[in-house]
This record gives structure tokens, sequence and C-alpha cells, in this order.
């Protein structure tokens, strides 16, 4: 566990074969000091999953999922986002419920959506997929409970209730934002005339963008952000929701499988929209270029506290992987 | 929608083919005052779902699966609980939010078993299931979806931010507690050396059981019950929830699959634990009988207002299908 971003030696290295034109490749670099709160939600999960009382094939089931490797961005934005926002003195440990609640909604959003009736996809990050590891049933019902802890989560574990209310409530629509997103993506249902542009605004803007937005809302929410606080917080996620995306669909176009740990070219193979095939690969680096300096113009106000989201703004712009 | 048992001229005639020794036949019939909340739970789940945010062709599944024929029973349990503790003047559609979300999350749990990974059906009261009516992708989708709601509802509807949170956490709890009963039925995962009958009661204290009492206990704490009598409507419940799915497993080898509208003696063929399998029918009969006596004798301290969920006992102990 805790190996997210292979954090080990106060730098976590990021290789870059095709840096964007114009941006150095050194900055797909993680400090430690920022990558480091990925540990810790981990940590937390961990404890937290095995105190639930369910039977063990289960929590099994569900470790592997949440704690395998993975990038743990929701959990570092939320971390972030409430370091941001936060008064000095507030102990950042207050938004692990939220950081762990936002990993337990990605982690099962993955199980289910690599299932054989949806991207029936046998690897994951490297490893087989839940459902080749146990069976099709666990994966279902891994992925419900998955999703069912993450509100049990944040009512057992935030003290001050109606801040526990708030937060499911987030973390509803980030989820059903994201559920949403992938309707859109995989079985249509656009209403309206619209252009593969919009159609590409409104599958992005919901399938990832929802449950990075409610990952950085939550942990500011946390740390008892004011509401000019968390439109800023929330002008910053919804650019970092879209870049983190249009990143995604570069990579599949320009990563090989074993680079990435998962299978490259599906989404030219499944025919489905992306911003390369309806952008180009050129422009839309450039649109990643102006959502990366647009989120870190929003975080002005927030000063040197913020430093560690524009960190993540970065990385998140120049990752390969 | 509405038609929940079918209710159209004051009562709610159910069949009896074979009832149980010594009960009266007549005694399945639910009063219409009784069944009638079901038609409001699902004229504000039809109102609530489409209020929300989301891809019309998956509110049309969402919909398909949330009012489709059924019982209602958690519904009409979370209402009738709600009658039995509130003080006079309190407005029993309070409880619309808690008894919806309970309905939520008992369709959603229907939708992703009926999946051919899991139980594998093409029938479920009568219909298509919804993954033989749309697609599996759309299935394990519009059941992640309606789980989510399930929360979301809660934190949108229920004014008073505190309770919305402990009605979040019962309900998790009671949702995976159900997700765990369907694990040991269908996957395994004891620990220990348990009996046949051992293994029973976990599987089914959790897989009908949880879901049962959370319904329940939502309705009373919508009600304001205080702590005696939250400890009587839970002890009421779980006497509920394990009748209930005695009567189920005994509809399923007693029955034939055009009465029951979803295939019968399927538990046989699955080789699963059931109570008639490891007691015998008759025993499992007498079960049913003490369950109910028991579930009624724990209503006395309410008085009259307990009558519906008597009433509901009554059913439970001798529905047919």
């Amino acid at each position: 566990m805790g190996t997210a971003m292979g954090q080990r030696h106060g730098k976590v290295v990021v290789e870059i074969d095709t840096p964007p034109s114009g941006q150095a490749a050194g900055s797909a670099e993680l400090p430690r000091s920022v990558a480091e709160p990925a540990g810790r939600a981990d940590a937390f999960l961990n404890e937290y999953v095995r105190s639930c009382e369910l039977p063990p094939n289960l929590i099994e089931a569900i470790l592997y999922s949440l704690l395998g490797p993975g990038k743990r961005a929701r959990p570092l934005l939320a971390w972030h986002s409430f370091a941001a926002v936060a008064l000095p003195g507030r102990d950042p440990a207050d938004c692990l419920p939220a950081a762990g609640a936002c990993e337990l909604i990605h982690a099962f959003s993955l199980v289910h959506d690599d299932l054989p009736g949806l991207d029936n996809d046998d690897l994951r990050r490297g490893r087989p997929t839940l459902h080749k590891k146990t069976s099709e049933a666990m994966a279902v019902l891994a992925g419900d409970c998955m999703l069912t802890l993450a509100f049990q989560l944040l009512t057992e574990r935030v003290r001050d209730a109606g801040l526990a209310a708030s937060l499911c409530r987030e973390l509803a629509l980030g989820t059903n934002g994201m559920i949403a997103g992938q309707v859109y993506d995989t079985l249509g249902g656009f209403t309206g005339d619209l252009s593969d542009s919009q159609k590409l605004q409104l599958i992005h803007r919901n399938k990832t963008g929802m449950l990075i937005r409610a990952s950085c809302r939550m942990g500011a929410m946390c740390g008892g952000a004011d509401r000019s606080a968390l439109e800023a917080i929330t002008r910053y996620a919804e650019d970092m929701g879209l870049m983190f995306q249009i990143v995604d669909d570069l990579l599949d176009v320009t990563q090989t499988t074993s680079h990435l740990g998962k299978k490259a070219g599906k989404d030219l193979d499944a025919g489905k929209l992306t911003y390369p095939g309806v952008l180009g690969v050129h422009e839309s680096r450039d649109v990643v270029r102006r959502l990366h300096e647009d989120s870190v113009g929003t975080l002005r106000p927030f000063g040197a506290r913020a430093e560690p989201l524009r960190q993540l703004a970065e990385y998140m712009a120049h990752r390969t992987r």
C-alpha cells in the first residue's frame, strides 16, 4: 500500500516522452510534500474498510481495488484544497473522510466500468481487473459496497452532522455527474442538436469533471471555506477536471499499453468522441495549456497556501500515464 | 405508476392457494389505508427522479425499475413506523424522503442482482429485467445511479441536516448489510465453523433483514422516536425482515413462475441454502408463525397507532407472491 505515484526519494519522477511544445519536461515532477497525503489517505481507508462488518472476501476485493497502484488524484485534491482555505492550526487530517470517500467513489467506478458489459477490460494499472481477479458477481457487489461505504464513511467519521450532510450531498452530485457522463459517453442520451464539440464538453465535464469538482469542494468545505473561497476552488476544480480528461484522451492516442498499464488506443477502437479526435492533437494540447493557466490564475487569492494545488495542476497537465 | 399491490377498491386481495395451517386465508388482505402510502411514495419518487439533471435514457431506465409493479414493502414500513411513533399533528409526508430512499436501494439491488454475472434473470415481476429491456451497461449504471440518488434525496429533501446525516448512516448500514448478505448467499465468505442453520441466519438477517430494519428505523427517526420507541421498532423490523425472507423461500418452492411473476424454483436449482431446504416446509412455516407473533407483541406499547404495522406483519406472513 501507499505507493501512490511511487514517491520514495523526495521527488516523484514521471517519464515524459513527448512533452507538449513550450513546456519543460521537468514540470511533471510532484514534490514529496504534495504527494505524501496519498499515503495517509490509503492508510486511513485501509483502517476504515477493515473496521467494517463485512465478509472477508468482500473486504479483500475492496482493498485490492482501492489500494492498488494509482495517482490518488482525488484525495490529493481534497487534501490540498483543505490546506488552501483552512485557517492556520487546523488539522488537515480533518479532511481524510472526505478525501477517502472520493477515492472510494473513484475506485468503485473503475471496477464497474471495467465489467464485461461495459468497457470489458482485463487490465487496470498493470494488474488484472477485479472481475478477472475474482468474479463478475464479486466485482458488481464490491463496487456497490464501495459506493455505499463512501457515504457511510462521511456519516461515521465527520463529527459535525451538518457538515456530514453537506458532504454527502456534494459527493452524491459528483457521483451522479460521473455516471451521467459515462451514460452520455457510452450510451448516448443527448437531447437537442449538439455539435461533437458540445457533446464532448457534456461528456467530460460530467464523467471526470464532477467527481474532481466534488473532491476539491469537499476538501474546502472541511476546511471551513467561505463562499468566495469555495467559488474559487470550484473554478480551479472545473479547469482541472477538464484538463485531466483531455490529457487522458491524449495519452490514449500517444502512449503504449505497457507504458499506461491499461489498454492504449481503446477510445479510437470504440469509436468514442475524444478531444484529439474532434480538435486534433495539437489543438487539444493548446486547450490543456489554457486550462492549466486558468486554473493557476484562479488560485492567486490563496497565496502560498495554494502552492500544492498549483503543483498538482502542473503535474496533471504534463503527466504521461 | 402507483399500482403497488393493485389497491383499487378499498381492499387489496391477494390470492392464497396454500395458507399455512391454522391461519385464515382472509388475513392476507391489506386495507386500503395501509397500502395507500405506496402510491404517495411512487408519486414522490417520480417527481424527484424527473427533477434530477440526468440523461433522459438514464431517467427512463430508473423509472422503469423503480415504479414497476411491486409490493413497496419498504416505503410502507417506513411510513407506518413513522405513524406509530410520531406525535399527533406531525405530517407523515415528512418521511417520504426516507421511504423513497429505501425503495431506491431496493430497486437498485434488484437490477444488479438480475444481471447476467449474478442471478442472470430475464424476468422480474412479470416484465423483462432492466438489462433485457435496455442493455447490461445501462443496468449497471442505472443501478449505481439509484443507489447514489437514495443518499442525494435524503440530503436534498430532509430539512434538518443532523437528521439527514443520521438517515444517511442508517441507509448505508442497511445497504451494506444487504450487500454482505448477498455475498454470503452467492459467494461464501463465512468465517469459523458455522452450521447450515447459522449460515442461513447470517445470510437472511443481512440480505433482506438489514434494509427492512433501516426502513422501519428511518421512518421512526423521521417521526422523532425516542430511544425505547426506536428499540421496539427495531425488534419489530428484525422479526419482519426474517419472516419476509422465509416466506420468500417458501414461495420459491411452493408457487409457480406465472404466479410469482419471476422464475420459481431457482433457489433449489442454484443449490442455495434456504429455510425450507434446511428446516423443511412445515418447520419453516412454524418459524414464520412465531416471528409473526413476536413482531406483533413488540408493537403493544404503541397501541392503535401501530395497527397498520400489525396489518403489514399479517400480510407479510401470508402473502403468496
